[in-house]
């Protein structure tokens, strides 16, 4: 149901979160390589045929003149996540962010932050769960166990520093 | 089915293109603004009943220290689209960007461009799309339409310089 | 009398310098962990009860798209210092300084620098030494212990380029 | 109570602002030009003198390489508060942001949005409210104000958008 | 000999710059509209077509994201010279500078200037010298009478400011 | 045929790649050091003889204030390729690329990426294949192989992960 | 006594702030255009020569990628004080500040702020100065000046806000 | 003649740089710690005897909200270098090279690259060297020298590349 792709495999250890966080849920997906620049034939077929594979989503994470989100986009109705990725030769990332961001009037990119690969999967996943109750049950659920994360560490830190309240 | 949030009446402007682009479509969209720092309950409000309500998608657009759209994003399991504004005493928009983009992993807001409330028009349409056919055709059509338009626009200045091809 | 509160517990080894100032002033704090968008309720309790537990000052340090130290602002009279926390895929740090300074009109944070937890703790006392003496006072030894520490550094300058005065 | 001064008579625009609304809650204050640069022992008497002079807070705006209000919290305990101005010449702002912003360890300035000067004398009154139940109460008829001000608007758009709740 | 394409009908009037410099020198080029995001079917067309049609030398504008030069870039040999443009909401043209520049290792695009489209005419010019001494004598040419423009100023200024050699 | 010059010894790990790509396709090139601030009589004679022996194009890498590329382009008909590179105590690499990018209206540098020697190479190769059919020739297969290294790390991933499409 | 030049006749109206301040000090100057990048020999001979035709100290003033000051020094052993100018098709003016600001090691340029022409005739006046009493005595009664055009303002403030103080 | 100062002994492994060049070219120099914050009284007086005790040209170095060089140049009207120093926290050192740029019509700075202290002191030699000839003809070895170390590496590289002139 979900489509992850990458600018290079370079990227994976970054877009493997997305694809970490659908799993969690037990949301298939696909994950691969596709360059818009090195394989442009490539990217042009998944992007089409997209949809009649069944995705509802794409995920495309890609780094420095990061091209890859905005192109596929352009190239099919579903909704397409972009991820800016800090490359190596990136100028602090702003190359990508501004690269996937930035699209013009009429071809939107859903941008996440820099390198936020599990946010994209938790992002397709909200999607999915427009139409999906079970889904969106689950994710109540994960937003939930992120509340009781924190919850946590306010108890390490009260131990750490027993006595700062009554300072 | 979407909503349309804002942190000030001054964002109308831009914030209507993405009403515009919806009732073009023919898409039901509530629109009122709600600010996170001067109206915090509200907020907490329209985020916590905007699924009950049965909002699919919210879109929410502020400049500046932009907090709406990724607090808006933390009460609810619903898709949030966050739209960066430009406000007078921006510091060229980088403030607005930041704040909605850079969100932590956990919680994600879908952004789009520096003022770009028409794609997040064309983003939550492309989100219910997933789910519903008729709304997918409705984007391919809109999309072969954005393709007529620069067709056209090949014409004109074909016509402008009549014999450049020859030249 | 101060409350310090942080986004995440990995901001916990820079904002426990303004901890360790305030003790180091016998100024009564306590600190734990507030998260604005894991932990919302618990941000608006926090925050709507702040007052009435005794608190004179908030500080709040958080990173990335970082609303915690406005948020909390929104939601009480007390004045809130805002201390901007470089943490892993910030983009330099510009996302949490300008998501924490650049809050619209009506609801000030009081920014401190980037990782500035300790200046942080420095204004706090501060702002009560506006009522207290006894605090002032104190205030007074810390700044002239500062220029202290810098003659220190002269001395052991001098002593390390001996003859750079009669080079 | 609350000292206002700025670097240049054309910072006036901007932080008249400060005088107007502490002269709305009735909080004296003396508002004058102090230039670090061009007076510097000026400035230094000015900070010196503050406290014995009544003083409980000062605000102190600057363009550019804006060092008038670090310099004037140098010599003094009491809370400054700066004020970033976009002056003509400036670099969109970042040179006066970061010139007031980026204080070193020891001696903090609560720095505010760039042209902030109305939040610098909000802060300024939350910081007088921390000793003073009165202000204090003031402050929260202000917070409510803007709430109220707020849902008018949210009446304007729903009288301009009649039926977009029904569309 | 050279395409001159841009990604939208509101970058001619900076892209004409370009056609006019290779009329002046009597460069043959085309001139039209191709939009990578709108029509990429026809961009993919148009560079995969650019060899066999005779161009040598194919100069693309685009602003925002701009991923017109680069994608043009990947689908032919022919050198791609790429111009970013400073459009409307862009982020002070740093999205199209970056969008074009930061291209990965295997695809270049040979960046000029913001809005450089003048200088993106002068280097085709200089691409197609390498093979052309003709062209290469008129380039001398050119940049001759860069000079004598430099020096006609002089010679203004001289008469502006009589006396300033012998102040 | 390709003039290969760097501001500095420094600079010699990042434009070996430009040298390395050519070779690999034999085409011949020089390298060497030419540092416009330094050495600048020896920039001008090499930009003012370039073209009388023998070389078709120059590739021209330095980092800071970088005005070896726009030097050279200044004093020579030959494309003039630059490389920005990333040296220590640069800005991030901005100034580098700010130095040769924004060459005023007249001169033009085609820049690459950030530390782009790679595509500099390559760039060089495109503009000599505008004349030369063998080597466009080897170009297409170069971008083919390009292909061919993505395709491999599609069955990589596929290996990793064997069962990601099933899901 | 003090060369000024600028690259392009356009920065005269900043750059003439330069001669009005030193023909305002009596100081002899010579006023002109010099191209780095369409005369670069007249470059070459204006700093080659400068020393021997009398000049002590050279101010030079350049936008976009601004080579003019930093070549200049790099053919001089007198001082150069470049000027950032915010010309047209300039981002922002970063282009400016750094070409000119981030020379490397051993060929220095005394850089003031962006259009500051102004502060560069008093930079000159100051180095001339440190051989020549009698500027050096002008440079204080000019320093004294400032400050009384300051005080003058605190006058006039104060008559605009008469009951400020007792507020 | 020249006085080397710098906000904290943390920037002495920068500063120091400065001193060496001097000492190199036989120029006496002092160089001390003055914190423009923690001792402003020490600064005051630093600069405003810094004419009479026999200082011709002051070094001022300093990180992050660097004032010192600003502040020194308000009480003199001797010429002072700003050297921006990369400091920890500091935000990539924009804001060292802003708050020492930036400065206000009336007192200038002249300032160097980032880190660039080595300038600094180069660039006090050329001010000496106005009035001193033999500091002057110095000054020329040395930027000869400059060259000859270029000239050496050109003759390593040909070593290391034996054959690439006649690759």
């Amino acid at each position: 149901m979900v489509g992850i792709i990458m600018g290079s495999q370079s990227d994976l250890p970054i877009m493997e979160q997305a694809a970490t966080f659908l799993k969690s849920l037990d949301i298939p997906y696909e994950l691969t390589v596709v360059s818009a620049h090195r394989t442009p034939e490539r990217m042009f077929d998944y992007a089409k045929t997209a949809k009649e594979r069944g995705l509802k989503v794409i995920i495309a994470g890609a780094g420095g003149a990061a091209h890859l989100p905005g192109m596929v986009a352009s190239c099919t109705t579903l909704p397409v996540i972009g991820v800016p990725i800090l490359s190596s030769n990136s100028i602090d990332g702003w190359d990508s962010v501004l690269s996937i961001l930035q699209m013009p009037g009429g071809i939107p990119v859903a941008t996440v932050a820099l390198n936020g690969a599990l946010n994209a999967g938790i992002l397709a996943t909200k999607i999915l769960g427009t139409a999906d109750e079970k889904i969106a049950e689950n994710l109540q659920k994960y937003q939930d166990s992120l509340k009781d994360k924190v919850l946590g560490t306010v108890n390490d830190i009260k131990n750490q520093h027993p006595n700062h309240f009554d300072h």
